[in-house]
């Protein structure tokens, strides 16, 4: 594991949640992307090496909405960026850890990722994640 | 805002937490800490230049015993380190957020911190920490 590389929040809304992340951070929310296969919007704000990421679901039965329904909104995942996410797959397998998707899967933010199920990581949500790499024009 | 510093993460006891992140992180733990003021063990992984802080309860009645009584073990707040934490507070008070402590005071890992009501921040309890400096012997 290099770094965190981002946390994600779930959110009700952007129109709320950016301007009091901006006031908050005191930074400028930098980017947004909308993740069609997962129904979410992405929001991003830099700190030191870290992103702050809050999601926002485009959909009343997304996977962000779901989790807001039930624990309200608040700390949802935590990513790490790594350096070969297949080797790092594989390891946590071996070491016993379930993978919600078996192959890497596109992400936001031009990533590879991949979640654990947090029922075997203390209930926390964890996201490995790498840089995709273009190899397709 | 320089960084994220930590991430909280509340669990049931350290024999079993411990050994689960350091195979997940596939570090060591470097360092545990009992905080008596606020009833717990911290116990500390390096990953990239954040730390992860495992918190278990040293009391039944204990702040981390209450949270995983009502929410399950998982993600608990983010600490962000600060330049200045009297000078944050300061701005984000003004800026509307509600302080859970009015002075810094003193958290584990030589920190002087203060920490932000969760219903002015989109329910994540936000941390401020600054490095304590020694001036007394």
């Amino acid at each position: 594991m290099l770094k965190v590389e981002h946390i994600g929040l779930a959110v009700k809304n952007f129109a709320d949640a950016i301007p009091l992340y901006e006031k908050l951070l005191s930074t400028t929310c930098y980017k947004t992307e909308m993740v069609a296969s997962e129904k979410v919007n992405t929001a991003f704000f830099q700190v030191g090496e870290t992103k702050i990421e809050l999601l926002e679901s485009t959909d009343s039965d997304g996977v962000i909405a779901k989790f807001i329904e039930k624990k309200g909104e608040g700390m949802h995942h935590i990513a790490f960026e790594v350096a070969d996410i297949e080797a790092e797959m594989a390891r946590l397998k071996a070491e016993g850890f379930q993978l919600l998707n078996e192959t890497p899967k596109k992400g936001a933010d031009n990533k590879l990722v991949c979640f654990l199920h947090p029922k075997g990581t203390g209930g926390v949500l964890i996201e490995l994640c790498q840089e995709a790499i273009e190899t397709e024009k």
